[in-house]
């Protein structure tokens, strides 16, 4: 049975969402894992009194008395608060109490938690939030998703190779089209850092690289490579665009609310309207780090819990961690000049 | 009367689109301006024949022979190829024989040109292509929307002076709330650049800056500053983001296709369809260079010609260059050390 350790006082409403969230989980997923919660102990059990009956055998609680907050330094955090439930957690997973951790915290101590945990594969110099995005053709991962404001096309082109393997292994794309984030095609277009990153991607042997690609063909297919499974840029555009998707369910609601308020009514809008509630999908795959972290925003629901357990059992089953570990290794890394 | 020039020979289906656009414009919009085709009269005046009567009183052909392609590297086309039609179109307005100019032909060559023939305003180092997007509130000013890719903070904030005075004096906001990209709202969010960047528009006086703003808050209105009237950003982060937003109608359409056919036929999502359709909204004005020049994208349509006319002669019969001029000499440019 996988067991996912999560950490109870991440998100905005902690433990509220998250403990909502897991008995969400425990009634409506496969039994195939347990939960262990992971933080203030009182605080946990109230919350999990208001959910009646769950099933006690999948799920514990491991103390925590301390938080991580949003406003804490990522690194000071992790090594001034050993007993917050970030670290805590986290060094459950580490010491393989737990095949995965998931939290809605702080996503720079998250990152930094698990970089000085679980530690970075060979090769890897920087972790990377993923971020698995709806289309109407199946999900895009986007890499980074903004934990990464400034990158080299060194970590680029690691985040390709990572964002490869997640989308092959654990989401069952037998070959994944990888496309770099470009303002355009030709190999001409783009600052040095993305022309450089797109030289190098061409070169990457196991790797569907299909090339620079354009802000239109994130989500809907390229007209000429059809679907894309992974998106490569920086964290700085990677969380822009994110964002801008999450908005477009509040835009659609707003034009139609003022061009065509009686389609508020209508039942076939419904789909479109949870398609574009975004913020619900569940949460990111943290890549790089030895061993399986999904990172959630603090404004998660319930749902968005319930949602990335689901993914975090799906990645330690299909055994995410030893996967890219052997993976990579028969990748050449990224150039340190590179 | 106003006269716009319009580089005939421009776009990927040059002249059709643009004398198409033009027929529109005329039939269409209110008779306050005369048009001038710049190009090869014969491929012109063959296009013209398609479109019945039009008032030839208000249209005249300038020949031009060369053809600017989109191929061609931006300085060496404005030098080498002096009988284009971009860089007689320029001239015309440089000579004050058009009071605009519009070209949906290679933007880094029109940039080029419009630097080099019309100039900079005083204090501005480099110009910047804005785009005027749609929201349910109205529409939001996205300056870069491409043309820089790398961009210093003394660039960021002349493209937030010069974003506010388009959105105050052409679009007619009183008083222009101006958000600087960024991927949180805090101080010490984003890159090197963007933070001082932020800093430096704290402090910029006849501004009215809200601040960081996120991906969320460019068509959706922000939580607490409401609808964002100009996006500072680099080209890069917003031609990502322009193209994203233009994918939106094809993934509403791909989820509708899918999720719930039957609401394709109803007239009530015409609304939202046409909304989305943001390739026909227009051009965007580029801003910097002493003149009114816009820039429509190669795969302009007839309407998106036709609507970039009507924003030309709203530019100009607003007085675009004097106010920049004027209002700029009110304003410290920002230190060259920024």
């Amino acid at each position: 049975m996988i067991r996912v350790a999560v950490d109870a006082m991440g998100g905005d409403q902690a433990p509220a969402t998250e403990v909502g969230g897991v008995a969400m989980a425990l009634r409506e997923l496969e039994p195939t894992f347990a939960v262990t919660l992971v933080g203030q102990p009182a605080a946990i059990e109230r919350e999990l009194s208001r959910h009646g009956d769950l099933d006690r055998t999948r799920l514990d609680v491991v103390p925590a008395d301390d938080v991580v907050s949003m406003t804490d330094k990522p690194l000071s955090a992790v090594r001034r608060k050993p007993d917050s439930s970030l670290v805590v957690g986290m060094r459950l997973h580490q010491a393989g109490r737990a095949d995965a951790f998931l939290s809605a915290g702080n996503t720079g101590a998250t990152l930094a938690a698990a970089t000085v945990i679980l530690g970075l594969y060979d090769g890897v110099e920087r972790a990377t939030v993923a971020s698995l995005c709806p289309t109407a053709d199946g999900p895009v991962l986007i890499v980074d998703a903004g934990a990464n404001v400034d990158c080299s096309a060194r970590e680029l082109i690691n985040f390709a190779r990572l964002g490869n393997i997640y989308m092959r292994d654990v989401v069952g794309r037998a070959e994944p089209r990888v496309g770099l984030l470009n303002v355009g095609e030709e190999d001409e277009k783009g600052g040095a850092v993305v022309r450089e990153t797109h030289r190098a991607l061409r070169e990457q042997p196991r790797l569907h690289y299909v090339g620079n690609i354009e802000g239109r063909d994130v989500v809907v297919p390229h007209p000429r490579f059809g679907h894309i499974d992974v998106v490569v840029c920086d964290g700085f555009v990677g969380n822009v665009m994110l964002k801008f998707y999450e908005s477009m369910g509040g835009l659609v609601d707003g034009v139609i609310r003022r061009d065509a308020p009686g389609l508020l009514r209508s039942p076939e809008l419904a789909p479109l309207r949870r398609f574009l509630d975004i913020s619900e999908y569940g949460g990111g795959p943290l890549l790089g780090v030895r061993g399986v972290t999904i990172i959630c925003h603090g404004a998660s629901t319930p749902r968005t819990i319930r949602n990335a357990i689901a993914d975090a059992v799906e990645a330690a089953r299909h055994g995410l961690r030893d996967h890219i570990e052997a993976e990579l290794a028969l990748q050449p890394a990224p150039h340190p000049a590179a």
